[in-house]
Formats: structure tokens, sequence, C-alpha cells
């Protein structure tokens, strides 16, 4: 299975192109649109969006991860193995949590370029075909060169929002189950309490909580907590009374 | 062939991570996006929605079906047998509408629970796996047990909005084939007239017509019906000179 | 392969219910959402981008595109083959670049009609059901009559504005190979140098390039081109210094 991760949204021919860029090149393979509207422009908090994903994937997988601070950066192409699941994108941050969380992981920077590789489109004309070779019969070292990985790349978690979806829950760094229930939260000068269930909040109450990706949400009972409190993607959360 | 139809809107890892479990699950299915942006916890509307999908479907076809009032709301998850469809979603009204229409329908609760089971998405944990298993080779004995079913479950119409899309046609829960062309509908303190098609109406009027569900739809020719009266799902559609 | 280009956003059941007839009809066909935020009711300039998104596909692929200016217009259905691609859809000139600039090209007329078919959604009724058709076993002489086609149907290039995608990059109808890199482009008042990728240039500033789909693109780095100079589909672009 293929999953793809990127900030392209759904708009424009972006996502399209690619899709058929992998159905042309691994034709047996299931490609899942995972998520298409990861923090724009911002690795570092995609990568811990990323990484809780991996629970829902199962060794083989490929996952094809495009989020750039800019178009057309200049950072290398790689391919990270982690405990079985292939990942296909940018050297630029957005795998290195995956990587530092995992028993067992591999580098390889892409070598392999196409004969016609486009100035603004590598997911399209450099990491697609890579996916769909590892979503097949290809291995890394058809496409380059085993390499040490990035030197900082850790698995910590990050006390900051990394994602807000569109009921407007913002989703932070924080993995839920090292955040006992009794912590009270800081975000925004407010504090929140935890709530197992949006059913046990007041209506309108900003609480949080442990989400189905296993990380720390800040939601409200019928309500946007983004909305409500003004988050943004980055804003710092503090574990109070923990 | 199983149908996805929920709330969740397109943003975030929600649909995709459903998917994921049904192509692991019932890798030969075909799955379809019918409707992402059902009107949001509201599964009154939504029901009415549903109910007009179906003449699109075949027997054997699955609707993954997930629209609630709240987050983690307490009802039972069950399984609709309707006209040899199969529908899977929460005991909420959302199937009532199908159900009261169908010829035959049979109901059975969802008793079977997943090892790990997430407080907020029974989407992806606990509906995607029946969806799933139905769409193959399992039965829902393997799942439940029968039930009686909602005893206030029944086919009427509602005369009112249930949907606006993207172009602004507002659809309501009144099936067109009950309505004569000679009628005049009210709406938001307006008078609308039938038109067969966009192109028999004045530019920028708002008409009713027989949308390609079957629904009565108001509609304006060349603008938005919803912005043009401001209108609201939910809001009264009285049927005048019928 | 059969690729969907539509106006129909997807928001609402219509994508869903295309794709329902074509997993129906045509079941080991691939099915790729290539653009459903094509310029609204605007095919001439949908027609500029769907000539672009050709170079991407192979021959036998299948385009089910569907751009009206207007919903319910009249005009003929018709098949088109041009180099080995299968284009489905209206009359209205949005074949017509894709026509115009293929070394072969063949017209028919859709003269089937399903036994139910709606006054608004030829999409579904009309126009999937052929594309299923021409992705599996059949020929457009099982469909229909051969025509002469458009008889203004051309190939050249169009110097506006023809889409603005979700990161506010305008791509023009103009095919980069024929606009010189030494040449500005004037629009919307502006003159705007042409620079290879956004990295060349400065922070906010507006620029041409050639984007992934071999179009003449104006772009900002950091920001949005069509926000800064306030661009709208269809405005005209000159070539100045070229």
């Amino acid at each position: 299975m293929i999953f793809l991760f990127t900030d392209f949204s759904l708009s424009g021919p972006y996502v399209g192109q690619m899709k058929a860029v992998l159905a042309r090149r691994a034709p047996g393979a299931g490609v899942i649109d995972l998520l298409h509207d990861a923090p724009a422009f911002n690795p570092r908090a995609s990568a811990h969006l990323l990484a809780a994903c991996v629970s829902q994937s199962a060794p083989g997988d490929v996952f094809l991860c495009v989020v750039d601070p800019g178009v057309g950066m200049v950072r290398r192409p790689v391919v990270l193995e982690a405990d079985g699941r292939w990942f296909v994108g940018p050297d630029n941050g957005l795998l290195d949590v995956v990587a530092g969380r995992a028993r067992s992981a591999q580098w390889w920077e892409i070598t392999w370029r196409p004969s016609e590789l486009s100035a603004s489109f590598h997911g399209r004309d450099l990491f697609a075909p890579v996916a769909a070779g590892l979503a097949s019969s290809t291995t890394p070292a058809d496409w380059g060169r085993p390499i040490d990985g990035p030197t900082d790349a850790q698995g910590d978690d990050w006390a900051a929002l990394v994602y807000v979806d569109g009921f407007g829950n913002a989703m932070t760094g924080l993995r839920a189950a090292g955040v006992a229930e009794r912590a009270t939260l800081q975000v925004a000068g407010r504090r929140l309490r935890y709530r197992r269930t949006f059913g046990e909040a007041a209506p309108g109450e900003v609480f949080w909580t442990a989400n189905s990706l296993g990380l720390v949400e800040l939601a409200a009972n019928g309500a946007s907590a983004a909305a409500t409190l003004g988050l943004t993607i980055g804003d710092p959360v503090v574990i109070a009374d923990g």
C-alpha cells in the first residue's frame, strides 16, 4: 500500500499527476490519500504528524511524503526504511521523527534522476517513481546509495501545535501515552484539563484528550478549539501539574 | 463496492485511515467517496440525502455511513440490510429513511469490538472493519445480533433543506416524484416555480427542479440559490398550489 | 486509465456517482482524479489546462471531461480521439485545444442515450458510460457516428490566465517552450521576469516560470502571486522584449 502525505491540498492537478505515475509504475499497489493538508511549508510540524500516522501502517507499506519549506529548495531526496516501512521524500526533517522512533532505521540518498525532471515537481518526477518501485519490486539500492542519515534525527516529542483539522481540533507533537491524565496543559494563556471523550466536557469547554492517532489534542465540545483560543500551528504547549 | 458517506470533510487523516482499513481487510473491493461533506453533526438531514443516493447502488453494495450529532456520543453501532444493500453506521437516525423506504429491512446490533477501540474514531476502528467484512465474506451474524431496529424509522419525505452543494444549489428532503410540476414552493418568504432545466430559468432566477438524485432542489441560473435566498440546512419548505 | 477533469469540485455526491458508474462498467480500469477545480463554467480556459495535462498520459488513456458554461446547456456530446488518447465530453470548446495540437484527431457525436438521462447530470448518465466503454472494450462507433468536429478547433496558445492553484500560482495558456527566457511578461500593469526556480527569486517577488505542465506560470517566492497582483482567470498577458 502506498500512502500519500503532502501539503499539496486537493486543488490543482498535482495529486492526480502523482497518482498517474504510481498507477503506471505500480499497477497492483493500492494508493491511499492519507493527508494532503499537512502543515504547509512546515516539515517540522509535519514530521510529528507523519510519525503518529505510522501506527496505522504495516511492514512493506510505502509513504510518499512531500512537505518542503519552499518550492524548489535544494535538499537531498532520500529513502528511509524504518521498521519495515518505506518513506520516500526530502531530507529536510520531514522523516526525522519517524527515524528517531524506529527500532531500526536505514537511509539512502536517491541518486537516480528521471530523463525529464521539472524544476518544481519532484513529487511527480522523482519521488513517485521511487515509491512505486519500492511498492513493487525494486530495492533502495536500485535508486541510490546508503547514507548515514541526518545526524540530528531524533524522535522526541514536540510540545507545540502541529495540526488543526477541519473541525478546529488542534493536534500537538506530544504523544498522549507520555502525559498523565491528571496533567493540565497551558496553551494560549489558558489551562486545559483532560477529558476522555467529548461527551465528558461541558458544552463549549476546551479540553485536551488523547486522539485517535495517539497524540495529545486540544478540542472543544461542539465548538472549534482553534477558533476559541486563536490557535496557530507552532504555538507552544506547556505541561503543568503533571 | 463500498460507498463512504460521512461528514468528515477531506481535511485531515480521517478518510485515509478508514480507507487503509478497508484496503487491508477487503483488498478486492472498490471504494468510492460518495460524500464527505454530509450535513455536519446532522443525522436527520443526512438521512434524507443518503436515502436519495441508494438509487445509484446495486445489491451487494456496502455503505459505510458516519454522521453523528457530536463526537463520542453514546449510540448503538448497527448494520442495516435494506433491499440487498448493506449499511453500517450509528443508530442515531442516519439509516432510518433508507430503512423506512425499503421493501425489506433487517437490523443487527454490532456487538463485536476491536482489540483497540479509540474513543473518538469508531469509523476507523469499528465501522470500517465491519463494512470490509460485509463487502468480502462475512455476514452480520459474524459481528452481532439481530435487533428490531429503531421503532420510529419511517421513510416519509421531509419538507426542509437537507444539503447545499458547492454551487449553492439547495437539496430538500422532498422526492420530486411526489411534487407536481405546477406546484410552487415557499422558501424563506419567496415563491419558487418549477423549471425542468437551468436553461429554462431567467438569469439569476431562483427556481425548483428535480435534481439528479430525484430530490426537489432549489437552484438559480448562473447564481447561488443558497446565497441569494440566505438558505440554511433545516430551513422549512412549503408546497403551495400543488 | 481514466482521468477525470471537471469543475464539479469535491463537494457533493457528483464525483462519487460518476466513479460508481465507471467502477461498475469498467471494473479493471484505474480512475484518477486529475482536476475537479477546473475553471468553473469556463470551457475556454479549461481547454488550455486540459491540453497541457495530456503530456502526462499514454495512448489508450481516457479523459472524462466536463466543464460547461452553464448547467443543462444544449451542446452535442462528443468523443475525440487525439494521438491515441480518448476524450469524452461536451462539444463546447473544451476539447478543441487538444484536437488542434494533435497530429491526428477524429471526432464522433455520441448518439447513444441511456434509458434514464437526468436533465442536469450528463457526466454521470451519458459521459461516464461512454468513457468506461472506451476504457474497456467498445469503440466510438458503438456509441455514435463520425463527425467533422468543430470547424474552429485550433491549438494556438492563449495569452491569458487559465488557472489559479491553491498556492496562488497563476497558470497561463502560453506554452513555455515558445517564450524566450529573456522575455518579460506584462500582467495587471506589472512587468515580470523569468526565474527558473522559486529559489532564484527574491522573497515576495512575483516572477514567471515554466511550470511542471510546460505552461508559463506566474508565481511568487513565499507568497501568492494571484493575491499580490489581484489576478483573475481570463486576465490578459503580454509578452514584451521577447
